[in-house]
């Protein structure tokens, strides 16, 4: 077998007969051959790297889902026959600094980026250089950007105020986050539709910011008034934690005499057996490759933005039965 | 300034007169230009990448750590000119599938790798493979491996038992695992060592799982041996966290009525305000960078392997004044 006829069917199978180009396969194959990511990159212009940014210093509750999401981006990767760098620009001047830097090290073709808010640079400065990009996140206030993936938080609370209503609790509250934030407004918003989907009206509610003392001090009095046999479903896990310490703290059992749910499953949702609401973080790490692949192929941005459904983790603060 | 001017400056600068190449660095300096990886891959052979593998399951507090260090790692890696690849091999056969995986694709030029215990069966695969790495966690059982780094955890249990008879507490208990685990039992060994070197008798101990209601289960009574005015040192955070409900099962004040540490400083030690000590990741995350730099350029391995101690991190569970 010649070296030409090797290379041949590597970078020009046609040109080969299908038994020659068969046996050389089935060597290839055989010797576990894959062809050298830097002689690739050479031929394609491309590094075949997806660069996705690890901010430094992060609240606890976002680190609960961008550890699970590199992760599975990691895993994902394989599939699109690419992989992951991750970089993080500690002290940076700017929030693209660290960007910029992996454009001109030439060590990335696009990038995932997550974290995205309001005002955000980012994607207009993505824009610009010409780089590929996808967001874990919409990016909000900017309409015209349908570049991302998102967990409908709506559909996770709506999942969960029914789950509780399944249960037989006789009443749901809600203990939110303040007013105004877009993504703890979603999730109010899925606890009202399924409530009033299921003729009931609406249970009492509070507000509490993202904290332990404060959540257990606004869950006091809430527990209250949705009584023994009633429960509250919580924009976020830690919520539904300070809901567990407040029902302790009056001697109630949680799950037998007041329900609670969280959303992210976070490590101590687990801990403390509270239910929670699961996002979809392989799912959505698949799709942003595929798109951001599509884009270094050339094709169009997608139509939209793609929201996924989170899953339902039941566990006992909801259900004494499990 | 010619195109041979430029490229001389770059690949041959001793082919200029000092003049000319000032000149020529300045201007690619003004530009912003870093040389392309996949160029400086091809002619070093080098990809210019470390890989990381990142489980996809792992239990919560490992990953309170391995979230922190992966973000390290990135950072760091700037600073060693090179870059981090993260990958996860979901399915796979064999715990070197993933390692052999990146190999053949020329995506790294070396590893660092975590999650290290008895019988691991990657340093020697990758000795075998002639594959430079470096451990996050000393390679149990395997003396003559030292290219790792670990953090001191009998010198933080040490600085934990210090500051609780610092702080006043008049007893001071230990809360572990199940003996026979080589962290836990390192743990503990700080906790005798402190209490002795400062010529008190050792308090009570109890022994809990790494699960809240066992945890929370032997604090109990655990607690009412040291007696209000005591304090327990613990193993981990989930430890110290069933301290924290135990204590408040009996009515009383974490840090006021009894004083509790834990390890790791994961996020739930910042929620419930619990004493921790910190894992040095930042630096280790440079150190074992620098290691596999040095293999890269033939050096030998290091005499040892390094132990980083780790710091403490005091809040209102050890000291109410917090």
């Amino acid at each position: 077998m010649s070296r030409q006829t090797v290379s041949n069917a590597l970078v020009h199978p046609e040109r080969l007969k299908a038994p020659t180009l068969e046996k050389v396969q089935s060597v290839i194959a055989e010797l576990g051959y894959r062809p050298s990511s830097a002689a690739q990159s050479l031929r394609s212009q491309r590094t075949g790297a997806v660069g996705f940014e690890l901010l430094a210093i992060g609240s606890a509750n976002r680190n609960e889902i961008i550890y699970p999401f590199t992760v599975a981006l990691s895993e994902m990767a394989i599939g699109h026959n690419c992989h992951v760098v991750t970089f993080s620009a500690a002290g940076a001047q700017s929030p693209t600094e660290g960007y910029e830097d992996m454009i001109r090290a030439q060590v990335v073709d696009a990038f995932i980026i997550a974290d995205t808010h309001k005002g955000d640079p980012r994607p207009a400065w993505l824009d610009k250089a010409g780089v590929p990009y996808a967001a874990f996140g919409r990016v909000w206030g900017r309409p015209d950007i349908t570049s991302w993936a998102d967990v409908d938080g709506a559909a996770g609370l709506r999942d969960a105020t029914n789950h509780l209503f399944a249960v037989g609790y006789a009443q749901g509250g809600y203990l939110g986050w303040p007013f105004g934030s877009s993504i703890g407004d979603e999730r109010r918003r899925g606890w009202i539709e399924a409530t009033t989907a299921s003729g009931r009206s609406l249970g009492p509610e509070a507000q509490a910011e993202q904290d332990l003392d404060a959540a257990t001090d606004a869950a006091y009095d809430l527990i209250e008034q949705v009584g023994r046999g009633g429960a509250i479903a919580c924009a976020s896990d830690l919520l539904a934690m300070g809901v567990e310490r407040a029902a302790r703290r009056r001697g109630w059992v949680p799950g037998r005499d007041v329900g609670m749910t969280g959303i992210d499953d976070s490590s101590y949702a687990g801990m403390l057996k509270l239910t929670s609401v699961s996002q979809p973080v392989t799912t959505i790490a698949d799709y942003l490759l595929g798109l951001v692949h599509k884009r270094l192929e050339g094709g169009p941005p997608p139509e939209s933005g793609a929201l996924f459904r989170p899953a339902l983790v039941t566990r006992a603060s909801s259900d004494p039965n499990t």
